[in-house]
């Protein structure tokens, strides 16, 4: 297992990457074969240097005139992010927003299959999302075992959120991505992801 | 109007601000009257001397052995961050996603109340979500103009979402929160923050 302290490209890099090959995509899925950095800066509001500087270590491509081949780019960030294979995702916590979740397409076009799904209440447990039958939480740990998952996504109310980040984590998960609006504390060895909205706003209307 | 050029905090800083703010008010909502900085680092896995840091610009506050009043820091943050007001948030775009946010509670105690819900289909507009009416598109304009609408979520499909940011910047909406996976070109004047949560699984499969 790779420690934190073995990191090689900084997070703020990573990001990038990711809104890079986001960009790619949709470049790759209306037929284009080449862009350059000044049009990917374009796209994403950011300087082309630095997309030049962080697409350096993909070798000597980016050729002044000719532009970064998309869909070799989309490879190796592939490649590099992880995502050259599919990620199986564990959710757990069907309300509205779970559902939203194990109904939306748009996670496995990218790398991740919301592969299960559970939930603790026994009226939810055995319902249909997209073709996934819904869980018990008696199962997880055995389920989450017997698959090998390492990815577990928290969309349980916050009063609940740390005992399931702590089950999670206690069978192996690796990375999770938590949308309950509190800090989850979880081994160094495991990485968190938060999705607050409302964080967001709030980063908004300081400068309104 | 302000100019991004006349911002004097970092949106690094405001970002952690948001985040000192949800867990002082975990705090609050558990009685608690102060807290040091030591404490808050050890809750959100950070360096006590940044939180000192960030927190010094409300005054002589923090001392040692004393700590932060809670609610008095609380107050403060608020109206930095100027949420100390509600706002009144747009959302547009009733698919799975939309209809959970326009379910979830967690917005309205935290400085926004989602006012207004607009969906394009004709099947949807006229439904009810947590006592709200879905209104058509046709209506964006006028209600958000008569309402003084300053932000708005895009849950509208990716094809879509371009056109329906157009759309709220054009009735003087000022901040965007993007659920589509791409990115929004929008004028300087407005801001947008995106949740993708695959950029953010991404994030993350990198280092495993």
């Amino acid at each position: 297992m790779l420690a934190k302290t073995e990191i090689t490209i900084s997070d703020n890099t990573i990001r990038r990457l990711t809104l890079y090959l986001r960009s790619l995509n949709e470049l790759n899925a209306i037929g284009r074969t080449t862009v350059s950095s000044r049009e990917l800066a374009r796209r994403l509001d950011a300087r082309p240097a630095q997309i030049r500087k962080d697409l350096s270590c993909f070798g000597g491509f980016g050729k002044q005139g000719i532009g970064y081949p998309v869909s070799f780019l989309i490879f190796q960030l592939e490649r590099l992010l992880k995502i050259d294979k599919q990620w199986d995702v564990a959710v757990v916590g069907l309300g509205n927003l779970g559902i939203a979740i194990g109904n939306y397409s748009g996670f496995a076009s990218r790398g991740f299959r919301i592969a299960w799904l559970f939930d603790r209440d026994p009226q939810c447990v055995g319902q249909e999302i997209s073709g996934l039958t819904v869980l018990s939480m008696k199962d997880l740990e055995s389920t989450l075992l017997e698959n090998n998952i390492k990815i577990g996504m928290i969309t349980v109310p916050s009063r609940h959120a740390q005992e399931v980040a702590n089950r999670l984590v206690g069978c192996g998960v690796r990375a999770l991505l938590n949308y309950a609006p509190l800090n989850l504390s979880v081994p160094d060895h495991v990485f968190v992801q938060d999705i607050d909205p409302v964080m967001q706003l709030q980063r908004m209307t300081y400068y309104m």
